[in-house]
């Protein structure tokens, strides 16, 4: 195992300033100390390679290496701190080569998560953050105060235009405020993006005028660079105020751009493909700092689990990542394990959703505050009376949570949230 | 645990034609049999959630559905049949999103990687692949049969623009054909891409008058999209060759209109970040499965491993990935877990990197053949004399190799390889 030139990168005295700070777990591989793989991350991470290297000289090594400032052997958890000039301003993509790039494939580690990143205010400067951000969106949505109701279409797939814009109508007529496209949902044979926009917002307008409320579609325009922001230009020229994308799908660079266009459309992120290195508790990278590069670039919603539904994500780890993109400063602590300061970027809101019922809005409401998008697919469009009773019903258990009375009480007077509580025990 | 939803995905004995194929590994929850999680996959991938929905026809159902057709309890392998009419042609980020999206995350499945996919001829007929592949870029290198011999210029940072010229020069000037940034090179306040370009180019044209040969520079583009695609411009004016692109980090959405946008350059992809879904044997994403969308997409070049470096990456894997981006036929077995037609889509050139020095120049040729390129960072700039003479040791071992004469005898005759082969013992 090479790890003799991975050495000089400790330094428990060192007060971190204006670096980046990094918190990695760090699980060493068999006949690797603990130290030496802090220190071959560091080394890889910054400025290092497995051999010393005659171009390497010793002034530059001492004004640009990685310093390990905390180490804790039980618990595995290292924070590095590194001089900013290692990192281009505005470039999410050049900060993962550095501090979540080869790393994650070295030898000297057996496992490796990126778990949080302390951004120094220059570097967050040097973004945008979300356009609207939580009061842009309820301004344009009006509504003050309480949490936005949202659903998926159901099916993901499989509906044609005319179809999807008649389930979304009977959505928007039982009460949701915001009705989404489902991930892999994009240009179809049988149902085409630019078919499906104009049919949706057609819907939405009549729903609209019948209701007296606002309400917004968010359509998918995730694709290859170009088509995607020809989709978004047609969005915005249609009249609609949202766009959402699959993040991970898509990846930075090209969410940079969309974010810096400036459409002038809220924009909605998906994280579909996350948990395939967010899962591992050991390795990868944590959601947390996803959501916190997807606060940088400037989305200004996103996905972020539902705590009590269908994927993995415990409340802990929900709550925190609701914190860290709707809080301007961040503490250490509660799952979080670096401190922010976010300056002028504006918060993001929560979206929860993925395996949500009526009957899980009381719990979500209160574990996540009123600061977020509840949105039920299923939970909505399998109501045994269908859809538009499916949104009625989740719009009376939201109403009796804002009022503090019980689902059981509130189904005494709505049958369709007695439906609903009855397909989905809790 | 709600299961009852993903049912009907069974179907041993139907045959797959004109279907996406995509092979999963699936370790299922606690209290989750191997079949209710394969379908739990089967579904959220292709048209289905979590609980039935009223939307959901039974139609649209035997249309659309996915098919799970093999499953083997033991192996924990499953392969699902998708309908071809649930992707979009020439979409890699809607391709992601659906196979390898929210099923990560899914609490049915403990892990789950996805190992393989068979595109159906349609859908590959839907991207360009390479413009270059392995005959333009050996053309353009004029090196006809022999294996490419590539440094990446080290420290990874730290170098000024003059000083990493320098650098290059001299390495050029020992023998390499190639030299490249690093992954986290980008434009750097310490060392800006143009200037880095302008002079770096200078030096190769120096390079080609000292030695009579071609010389290659792949300088980094990695950035935001529109920065990415200013550089790349910016690369093609000077009269560069090749640029190489952090895959991972920039994503597919960008690296899909960097290809199309044709600019005749040959694409080189560094694949920093992929360890982080790729690493773990039983989650996430296989590193073949990231080289065939390269592939797909259309790099020239990608970084597949080292097979006896400093990354994780046994050689079974590697050969196997080898073969999958360079032959136009792909048979099932030894590492392929489907077979692939690749049509018209040109080879990509396999390039092996990270923690490679002289010493192992004979074993990984004798496992990857004479289309790689080898690329040696630590083990040419850490040559006790410097990079012009580990160079020179580097290209002394390949032309070793070549010639069936062994590292030992040939270190009797050059110095340089023996003060190489001293400071790394095999």
């Amino acid at each position: 195992m090479p790890t003799k030139a991975y050495s000089g990168y400790l330094n428990p005295k060192y007060i971190p300033r204006a670096d980046l700070v990094a918190a990695f777990y760090i699980e060493p591989a068999a006949g690797v100390s603990f130290e030496e793989a802090a220190q071959a991350v560091a080394s890889e991470s910054s400025i290092g390679t497995w051999t010393s290297v005659s171009t390497l000289s010793k002034k530059m090594k001492k004004e640009l290496h990685a310093r390990i400032f905390f180490l804790n052997k039980r618990t595995k958890i290292a924070k590095i701190a590194y001089p900013s000039a290692l990192f281009e301003s505005g470039s999410i993509p050049q900060l993962l080569s550095s501090v979540a790039g080869n790393v994650f494939g070295m030898k000297e580690v057996k496992n490796l998560r990126l778990l949080d990143i302390n951004f120094p205010n220059r570097y967050i400067r040097s973004f945008r953050g979300p356009a609207f951000g939580i009061q842009g969106i309820r301004k344009i949505l009006k509504v003050k105060k309480r949490p936005l109701l949202g659903t998926i279409v159901k099916p993901k797939l499989g509906l044609n235009a005319k179809e999807h814009a008649a389930v979304a109508e009977q959505a928007w007529l039982g009460g949701c405020d915001i009705v989404k496209d489902d991930e892999n949902l994009t240009s179809m044979r049988f149902n085409p993006f630019e078919k499906r926009l104009r049919q949706t917002l057609k819907a939405r307008d009549n729903a609209e005028k019948v209701t007296g409320e606002r309400k917004a579609y968010m359509p998918n325009i995730t694709a290859s660079f170009s088509k995607m922001m020809e989709r978004a230009r047609l969005v915005k020229k249609l009249g609609c105020e949202y766009a959402m994308v699959d993040v991970v799908s898509v990846g930075w660079s090209a969410l940079q751009d969309l974010r810096d266009e400036n459409f002038g459309l809220i924009l909605h992120g998906h994280r579909a493909g996350h948990a395939a290195f967010t899962r591992n508790p050991k390795h990868g990278i944590s959601m947390l700092m996803l959501a916190k590069l997807c606060r940088l670039v400037g989305l200004d919603q996103l996905h972020v689990g539902a705590i009590v539904g269908k994927m993995a994500g415990g409340k802990r780890e929900v709550k925190a990542i609701g914190e860290e993109i709707e809080d301007t400063i961040i503490h250490k602590g509660r799952g979080h394990m670096l401190s922010e300061n976010w300056l002028h970027i504006k918060p993001m809101l929560a979206v929860c959703s993925g395996g949500l019922h009526p009957g899980k809005i009381p719990p979500l409401v209160k574990a996540m505050g009123n600061d977020i998008v509840i949105q039920l697919g299923g939970g909505i469009h399998g109501q045994p009376l269908g859809t538009r009773h499916g949104a009625i019903a989740a719009k009376q258990a939201l109403d009796a949570t804002l009022a503090g009375i019980s689902l059981d009480y509130a189904a005494m007077k709505h049958f369709e949230l007695a439906l609903a509580l009855r397909k989905w025990p809790r």
